[in-house]
């Protein structure tokens, strides 16, 4: 019988110029994937070099976070981009990360778009497209990594991208699978215990328990954990204990994914 | 007997978002080699990928333009940057640069730093270090492109990038071989037909007539021409058009140089 | 009989940097009021002086055509700002334009929301809120300039704010006075004569044809024409002609609006 | 006899968009003048808005810290700026910050160049004078602060703008009155009440104790304090306590200074 394994990924690098954010090496100690900014949300060419050299010495696979150059709304805000606008954001921000990354003698294992970048595209086939695109015409073997039930999915797919499904660790679904809305009452989760006891059930019956109560098939290839907090930090730590004890590896997408 | 052959490089997708500059495809006619912006002084990603194939298309060698992050200035302006802060620079506007290269199917020739990053670095042998570090950590057999008897050359040699020695076709030089600064009467040449027949003495004897008169030995690997006004991009075709009656091949660098 | 008198407007100071865009000074001659960029979307500090000097010598008003923050997109694409953050851009760049007037002697006029912050504001009533707000706070008399019949002119009343509503010349309009979607065959007029004698059928009658070619109310305080091309240039010529030639007289806001 | 009082002025509002700088609700309760960045190398429209209403609560006078472009810098790169591109950056960023004063109720009291543009201006007659000439043509009887001894002084007396010197609590001085040079032995003071008895002694005696033990003359309108670190919190509170204690009001410029 196989062994359990699954990917858990976070942000890094999220530091630009004199600013500094999060504390990269103490969430590094938790996952298995990094998804490093490439200076259009955050980050730097300095702190890219630092970052990826963080990750190579602590065994934390490196992926490209491109977003919509946004730095002063961190990429979060909506943005009416072209497809083919978001194509060359994504090249040009992957291109500048691996470069960083041969230059340390590794490779770029994932793509995984950002924030606003990542939920426009979530929902709609044309930018999902258009990223996928991206990560295909790098030329190297480069994993997409999007929402599970998303459009990314089928992106991914129809070009032969390897795609990996992620879940969130402190988000609720509903029954279709999708992401419980912010709005609705216990869509985020902040015990940490009820976080990770719900990755372990991911990772090991490949189901989650639904809103409403129902146990849906759900079978995520990584789980997005934060960084920026205390609180988030601790969490992060609490899931990876719990999916070591439930005999479960943390090991990045590229010797996880199928 | 070999034929006599030389490279012609001129500056390339300098335009950046709705602003548009230079007759790209007027000046890529003349020239066997490109030094394409890379968002750091002018270009943006769609530019980029248009003028990479727009190159490729005429035939012409892609070099990447690097500069310091000035697009207000144009990366004319001197800046004060450590050499850790331009080899992070670099390698990040070369990395960005080549996956557009290997998403039309081709690849980066040379590197060319711009504007004041040129100047300084000319002249800085540690940011002349800084740069050709970026190149050789690119892992490619990517050629440094720079002023003739600077810096860049014992840089590159120390690293073992292979250096491209570069001539200004409208510029008179000193009897050690510089540039005659351009505040001296006679620094600037204007007449095409004077330009043309410096060059192709340049290229056919080795040598170039200095300010005070006195012939000596002078042989670039890429003479310069510029594409921002009509003028310049009428020297640039009488430049190509003696060499040619001259019997001079032009040639790619990554054809010629030895 | 009291004399009839209209503004016309167009955009102003739209180079950034190196990059040339527009012949401003050809434009200044049809208009009597110019929206000047404030280093958003386009313009620089430099240029800003420039152009309010080129105004001020040219008799022309000046305003502030504030932006998003999106210099490679020229302000053209939709963003998910917060009223609170539309606020703040606006108050920033009203400012900086507004110091550059003084420092020339002379004032503000009005202030235009330009590109994607215009459609969207114009269209929402939080956002054309926010704009107003700014317009309100500088303690100035500034006027708001928008889109006739849109969410601008309420926001604008609501704090005692003056507003300028402004139809545009190369435009059809619908029968409730809203602008034809220009995916509609006819939504945009390219026949200066026809764009003309719409623009003198507002100003003397105070009415428009509308796409369904019954004659509705429609008295603009001002109109917008566009410097970008030589076409347009033309049709702001001869719009300017065609209401002189009917007795209506080209002034500024400042001295028509009531 | 006239109470004796001095100013003491901090950099605050230096966060940008997602991220935070330094504790400016500490630094505010040690001094009486803040230097509030304007979008150039810190700070963004809602950061100052905030910063502007903390400051006016704090009862603490407001001033712009303008800088050269530079927030990938920080704005403590040096650069070769024209003294035009100077005048224009500043006139800018102080026209900004001024109208959020307006929007907030109060005004504007001085402006102090920032980093790289501080250190260049304070040696270099043409950008001090460029400096100065931005801050005369605002119209507003606004201070400008500046390296006592320094270029600016005598560039703000030529054109009539009134001028406040500043001193450094944490530097040493020289015999001439300059800063010693900070790759000296004991050019940085990290002790606290040796740097507040110092600036006792200049507020109380007009004199400073030199490097070679001389005391010489310096009598600073405003003593400069760090808020970037705990102990530099630290300092501020020691001095100010210090200068309390020796019946030294601390007071903003506007009332201070003749």
């Amino acid at each position: 019988m196989s062994k359990l394994a699954i990917d858990m990924n976070s942000d890094l690098g999220e530091s630009f110029g004199a600013w500094r954010m999060g504390d990269d090496a103490l969430v590094l100690s938790s996952v298995s994937s990094a998804n490093v900014a490439c200076g259009y949300h955050a980050g730097d060419p300095a702190i890219m070099r630092e970052t990826v050299k963080l990750c190579l010495n602590g065994g934390v696979a490196i992926g490209a976070h491109v977003s919509y150059p946004d730095l002063a709304g961190f990429g979060r805000r909506n943005m009416a981009c072209s497809p083919d606008d978001v194509y060359g954001y994504c090249l040009y921000q992957i291109g500048a990360l691996e470069v960083f990354c041969h230059a340390a003698g590794t490779t770029l294992q994932h793509v995984k778009p950002h924030g606003a970048m990542y939920n426009q595209a979530a929902k709609d086939r044309n930018l999902a497209d258009a990223i996928a695109s991206a990560v295909k015409d790098t030329g190297g073997d480069i994993i997409l990594m999007g929402l599970a039930g998303s459009e990314f999915e089928p992106a991914a797919k129809a070009l032969g991208v390897r795609f990996a499904s992620e879940a969130f660790a402190d988000r609720a679904y509903l029954e279709d699978g999708s992401l419980m809305p912010r709005s609705r009452e216990g869509a985020v989760i902040h015990d940490a215990a009820v976080a990770a006891s719900r990755v372990v059930q991911m990772a090991t019956k490949g189901t989650v328990t639904a809103g409403d109560g129902t146990e849906i098939r759900f079978k995520p290839d990584t789980i997005c954990l934060h960084g920026d907090t205390k609180e988030a930090v601790g969490m992060a730590a609490a899931v990876r204990r719990a999916l070591e004890e439930a005999g479960v590896m943390i090991k990045p997408l590229r010797e996880t994914l199928q």
